[in-house]
């Protein structure tokens, strides 16, 4: 699993149109965050069977968090940061599972759907640790 | 070189601070970028030895922007699409012969400095090319 950090002050993501079949039809095709962290997040081969992955993942942003004070969290699927990715049946499921994972720990998490072309607006902070890059 | 391309209504770039102190002092700390491609792109390790590898990233580059008719270009620095990086003082000479070698080619080209924290606000467009990644 490969993952970006972006502190941000906003994101504002339209869902556009499915790039998989297999997507989730959705009603709500606009999402808005604000003052928190997107986690752009691509599934790789053999993350399926990694078995403390999410615990892993999340205690890094956990630790992350608290660094920058933030408490508010945006998954994103992104298909972009590997040249290794899960096939996508699996990678919708396992990315899901993380959404409910990190709900269950009590985060304020919302995400963006899996298998959707998305149009996004971005407005990313400029401190050091503004930006991260994790593989896991 | 991994380079993620994003098809852009907008970018607005700020350098906020350096994060290398080999980083160019820099007037113009604040950058702007409208109907184009960025290229968010980290050179790796063997990169310097590559002997096409400018040429691959502007045929790959020409093909892309003919197909959504783009003719303007922003190379933005981007350490966070790979483990395996090129040491910076390798990386940030490599980085600007390529937006030489790019203008060289006759390409309206700008470009993110590099070594510096910068903050940015993007606006991605949505449709099905408007986000592709390489590996060069």
């Amino acid at each position: 699993m490969r993952v970006i950090y972006w502190h941000v002050n906003s994101l504002k993501v339209v869902h556009t149109q499915k790039a998989l079949k297999s997507a989730e039809d959705i009603n709500e095709k606009t999402k808005r965050f604000e003052n928190g962290v997107v986690c752009l997040i691509s599934l790789e081969e053999g993350d399926q069977d990694k078995e403390n992955l999410f615990e892993m993942f999340y205690e890094d942003l956990m630790k992350y968090a608290n660094q920058i004070n933030v408490k508010k969290f945006f998954l994103y699927p992104y298909a972009h940061l590997s040249n290794n990715l899960l096939k996508p049946s699996l990678s919708k499921e396992l990315f899901y599972s993380l959404v409910k994972f990190l709900k269950n720990k009590g985060l304020d998490v919302d995400y963006g759907e899996f298998g959707w072309y998305k149009e996004f607006k971005v407005h990313v902070k400029g401190h050091p640790l503004a930006e991260l890059s994790r593989s896991f």
